[in-house]
């Protein structure tokens, strides 16, 4: 026997970079609320409800908006909601809006602050005493916001693949077209390199980088264009002078000192600016070798030519260079031509750079993204209407019916040091090196490398034969039986 | 009454650049020459055709190519025949493989090639005295070789254009919901805009340029940007600090004297390379003004400085700076920011650059590539059994049951000056301002730019409620009653 809620106010925002499905996740949870419940929306993100930008959301809206991609029936920002004020900022709006609930739609960072936030307006908030429920709904095209069978993967992650997926693939029929061009591509997804793991499991490229075995192995840059140049060359000698690499974003985190070392870098360059004037970029790196910390001068001495040329020329209008801004696809396309330089100077080498990244973040959502939202949508809603505050919505089983999951965001959080204090954080998930999906893409490299193998998926994001397959990396790690995603509601 | 031709060899290549659709010319072809003929493949494009490199195209080949993008069935390249003993070698293998006709699926360059090529065969090749004929396909992404209702449209087209509008599109939306970046978008086409007008019309981008008003119109760098910067601050003042700005990758060939001011400042940076070390940007820049030809310093003072700047400074390892890498998106972007810091610098321009290009030559072919490439297979094969040569294939009326026409390559070569030598070439077709696409895009610019009205048509190349569509420029010029095109064979 169930009691029908009603009279119940909950308002829902985006928060952080945008994924396909977030306006499907406003769909279900208005299904799942009814007409006995409001829905409000909140604009432009946190920084919306601290302002009380919030509107009445309709039956219309949710007509115009279902199944599209993007967060712009809302916007997103990426305010985070911390300071002593800024709650009772909140609390007011809560009171003027006569709220009940407020649903987060966002990533690691975002659920941190809605569990913070549940904490906060946990009591006292209302006349009567009582307090406002938060919930959040983890989204990341990044994919590194998952919790293994609790929460097999963040939504606009299998959009993102899947859209990346097509534009490599075509790259990669390109090379076999035009036999004569290698492709570096740098994908999306921060840190971890789960976007590159599933772009690679779907499309098998020549190469693909994960910074994440770069790191366990301690392979240095050295080491990474040494193995590319070495593919290279033995691909030119069988008459295949052509391939794709796929870079992940966050590489250069992962080669040991790098970070530190760039750092050191751009405060020593701007130390000694007036001795690094009038000379050029070779006396300049002889220069600096010496004045970085110990270790770091050594690692910068150790870089291939090209990549320390390019570190120290690349500098913003302020003389630095940020590590978010280094374009990894082409410090390693110029390296790597230098070392075939070295080894095979009969072998031509003609690389094209590119960054694939905004373009898929607004994406239609998959097939698998906009029925994965609508239910998430829903078991937010049903999480509110069950009085639960401080839960994460999830799914589990997504090949076989798909069960909704609520998971108490505050058992997710770890201490991590953030600038210098320990702060409570969902730790990123990386992708692990004894995981299936890995161990998996290990056993086929080589034949990738070695031969033309590659797999060119198309459009398959809303039609086609592969349309209802789940990502591939989700498969494997869940051991699920079948590769098509299932929801009750279907 | 038509008798059946047999015992006819034919063989096909691929010339330049690969388009989608290429594979299914090749099954186009092979289903009008019927088993009674023979077709064989000539793999890596004329080059192969030089070395003798045939095969023979079996009914399996089809099978696995149809409706596949990319040329990887048999490559390409980009080789000219044109050398007296090139003409000796495609005799010979013409005698060795005992050809009867050779169709070359190319661009304007490699139609124009086919021409001379059908002249030079045009008798004495077999032991009978009689010669080999040579039949075009017209392929281009570029959208530069086209006649009028003669020959509407290339093949390859309407794929790159649907793939670059779904991410155009994704993009707008990003912008709708991040609510803070401008991006920069250069896409591929050569020098004429067709891309950039076709995916504008398929959009509604905030601001589309194309390379042919600036021209006409003596449009000068400065003025670019300083419309870009009255949008951006205009957009700003009302809330909508985003949008995206279409760049044709061959603007800077348009504005008029740039192209050989570059030239220029390759030469004389070469020159007085000693003069100028030592120097730094700015005092190279007042260096250059002097040393230029007269006019191309004055062009050069009057540019944006982060545009002298990036001019001076983005040389590769040979102190050059090739016309075809500057990246004018780069350029434009941070002029306009520099721009804005001058006129309103309260307003904050937050920009990202990208190239669109080499992901959408070997897309999946849409249904309209897909379908028009079939057809023009068989036109090609029907020419070729009714002993035609010296033909470029056509479809007309395509919105209504599309007419196959056999055009002589001849009627459209024109006298160009090439590398200083009178050479016959086909023209390439640019965008006309008087053309009712432009007049269309110029007659709602205005509203794009200063409200909301993206359009984001999602992957649309296979399926989908729009996936039967024309290119939106054709059905404007050619003043098609209906948006859908239409073949016999459907």
């Amino acid at each position: 026997m169930t009691t029908k809620v009603s009279g119940k106010r909950v308002a829902v925002l985006f928060s952080g970079g945008p994924a396909a499905g977030g306006h499907n996740v406003v769909a279900g949870l208005k299904q799942i609320l009814g007409p006995e419940n409001t829905l409000m929306g909140i604009k432009a993100g946190p920084k919306g409800l601290l302002k009380g930008n919030l509107f009445e959301i309709t039956d219309d809206h949710i007509q115009q908006i279902i199944n599209t991609g993007g967060f712009n029936f809302m916007g997103t920002d990426r305010t985070k909601i911390e300071k002593p004020e800024d709650i009772d900022k909140v609390k007011a709006v809560c009171q003027e809006y006569n709220l009940d609930a407020i649903v987060v739609i966002g990533g690691d960072d975002s659920n941190t602050n809605a569990a913070f936030l549940a904490e906060k307006l946990f009591s006292d908030v209302k006349e009567d005493g009582s307090g406002v429920q938060v919930i959040g709904v983890p989204k990341t095209i990044d994919g590194d916001l998952q919790l293994g069978d609790e929460l097999p993967i963040s939504f606009g992650f299998d959009t993102a693949t899947k859209i990346y997926a097509e534009k490599v693939g075509n790259l990669l029929r390109d090379t076999g077209s035009s036999l004569k061009y290698w492709h570096f591509v740098r994908l999306m997804g921060r840190s971890a390199s789960h976007v590159t793991l599933e772009v690679a499991l779907q499309t098998h490229p020549t190469i693909a980088l994960i910074s994440e075995e770069v790191r366990e192995c301690n392979i240095t840059m050295s080491e990474i264009v040494d193995s590319i140049a070495n593919i290279v060359i033995e691909r030119a000698k069988k008459g295949l002078n052509y391939g794709v690499v796929l870079v992940p974003e966050g590489l250069i985190e992962f080669i040991p000192g790098f970070t530190t070392m760039i750092d050191d870098l751009n405060d020593k360059m701007a130390k000694f600016k007036d001795e690094l004037s009038g000379k050029n970029i070779r006396e300049q790196l002889i220069f600096m070798y010496s004045k970085l910390t110990q270790g770091h001068g050594e690692l910068l001495e150790s870089l291939p030519d090209p990549i320390k040329y390019k570190l120290m020329a690349n500098r913003d209008e302020h003389g630095n260079l940020p590590v978010s801004q280094i374009e990894t696809e082409t410090m390693l396309s110029s390296a790597v031509k230098a070392r075939i330089n070295e080894l095979e100077n009969t072998i031509k080498f003609d690389s094209i750079n590119h960054f694939f990244g905004y373009e898929a973040r607004c994406g239609a959502s998959t097939l698998f993204d906009a029925a994965y939202t609508y239910n998430l949508g829903a078991t937010a809603g049903s999480l509110i209407l069950d009085d639960r505050t401080g839960y994460m919505a999830s799914l589990t089983d997504l090949d076989k019916g798909a069960k909704p999951l609520g998971i108490p965001i505050a058992s997710l959080l770890d201490i991590e040091i953030r600038k210098g204090k320990p702060a409570k954080v969902i730790e990123k998930a990386l992708v692990k090196l004894d995981s299936p999906a890995f161990i998996y893409f290990d056993s086929r490299r080589k034949l990738w490398a070695e031969n033309d193998l590659s797999n060119s998926p198309g459009p398959v994001q809303l039609w086609g034969p592969t349309s209802r397959q789940l990502p591939k990396t989700v498969v494997l790690n869940r051991e699920y039986a079948s590769l098509e995603f299932k929801f009750a509601s279907e």
